[in-house]
């Protein structure tokens, strides 16, 4: 049976300040959970599954065993994140990566993307062009939140996502290029590949900030002919990802 | 004051049954309702809106002031749809456009996109390169949805979307070449830009139903580096619109 404390602490992974004080994030469903457990750079804390799930997982289910709990589908409800509960919830130790380099690297800098849905989606999309490092601006949805680990569909443990402020990590990476997003900039089809350089998306409503932009070495322009004001956010990384990776 | 019967009306409009009915949609917020106001292919049917928006849009105000009700921050949080409403909130009349035709033309077609996001995000995404048509299989999500309507950003009276059966339309159509984007097809990078076509995306974990599979003559892949298992649809259909149109 699934204590009243337990309850109390997976619910309580629902903030920020304490995912951090644990270390740990959740993630759900068998198939970004199957991910995870799969992952190399983290590790399982603790797994709550129905017996559907233990039976459609017959291996994992013994791997885990000594940390796996049988939930019903009240228990899972009370635990989950998620409007619909799908027979499993892992907590997991926060990934752990090798050191954030930006050199001989193509890396991702976003400018306050709040949505989570968008975050993880650029998350994942980074990691389906092998991108695999994204400095955050400190106001950007917290990576290890529900909804972002969700919707980056596993991907979470590929992609390493720290939080800076950007101007100064600007500054100190001066010697590596700036790309960024923006409306008024050069034709994205002009670009050749590049092999390093550091890609900049802002905010769809509220752009790049002033002080970033004038930091930029190219302004890169997704070409459009039709009425739409802007793209959203994680749409725009993708295609400009497509054009120069 | 707004009465208990308007209340419940708007609510009733949650329902995809009762917008048909009606032939109506909603939208909030001023930025959307601010271009829907605009679009001449719809007309408002009526618009409840805070003193602040009023003060901020006094043109608008006049304009439609025989369908604006002004409601207080309580009132409009009752018929709303948002978690946070958002100053105003339009009812309008479901857009009219000009008879469907995919000659000469680059069309969207959508293989049961049931998230709402992503099908705003798709319409969103159309519009910016200009494509104006969108053919979706019935099981697609509802496009007069709120979620949909508020992630067109106003896109929704710029792109016509039909509900079909698509293997029916696909076959009544078949003089016009069709794309879909697919695992294992060819690199993105070696199709030329195209005049005409319907480009087809399918469900991003089930993928392209297999009959209509059957009849695609061009299978379209996004070459991928990483480990990500798919893309999310809406970007792999922003990626494919950049390198085609």
């Amino acid at each position: 049976m699934l204590m009243k404390s337990k309850i109390k602490y997976i619910q309580s992974l629902s903030q920020k300040k304490l995912r951090e004080q644990e270390g740990v994030f959740v993630a759900e469903g068998p198939k970004i959970v199957g991910e995870i457990l799969q992952a190399p750079n983290t590790e399982l804390e603790q797994i709550f599954a129905t017996r559907k799930w233990i039976l459609q997982n017959p291996l994992q289910a013994q791997d885990f065993e000594e940390k796996l709990m049988e939930v019903n589908d009240d228990e899972l409800k009370r635990i989950s994140f998620l409007q619909s509960p799908n027979m499993v919830l892992g907590i997991f130790k926060q990934p752990v990566f090798v050191p954030f380099n930006v050199t001989d690297k193509v890396s991702l800098m976003l400018d306050a993307i709040q949505d989570p849905g968008n975050l993880g989606t650029i998350v994942r999309c980074a990691d389906w062009f092998g991108v695999q490092q994204i400095i955050c601006s400190r106001d950007c949805a917290d990576i290890f939140s529900s909804k972002v680990v969700q919707s980056t569909m596993g991907s979470i443990c590929r992609v390493q996502v720290i939080y800076e402020d950007l101007l100064s990590f600007i500054q100190s990476h001066s010697n590596v290029l700036l790309y960024a997003a923006t409306l008024k900039g050069v034709d994205l089809s002009k670009y050749p590949n590049i092999q390093e350089g550091i890609i900049l998306i802002g905010n769809e409503s509220k752009g790049i900030q002033p002080e970033l932009l004038s930091m930029v070495d190219h302004q890169i322009t997704i070409p459009g002919k039709g009425n739409a004001e802007s793209l959203n956010a994680a749409i725009a990384t993708g295609i400009i990802l497509s054009h120069l990776i």
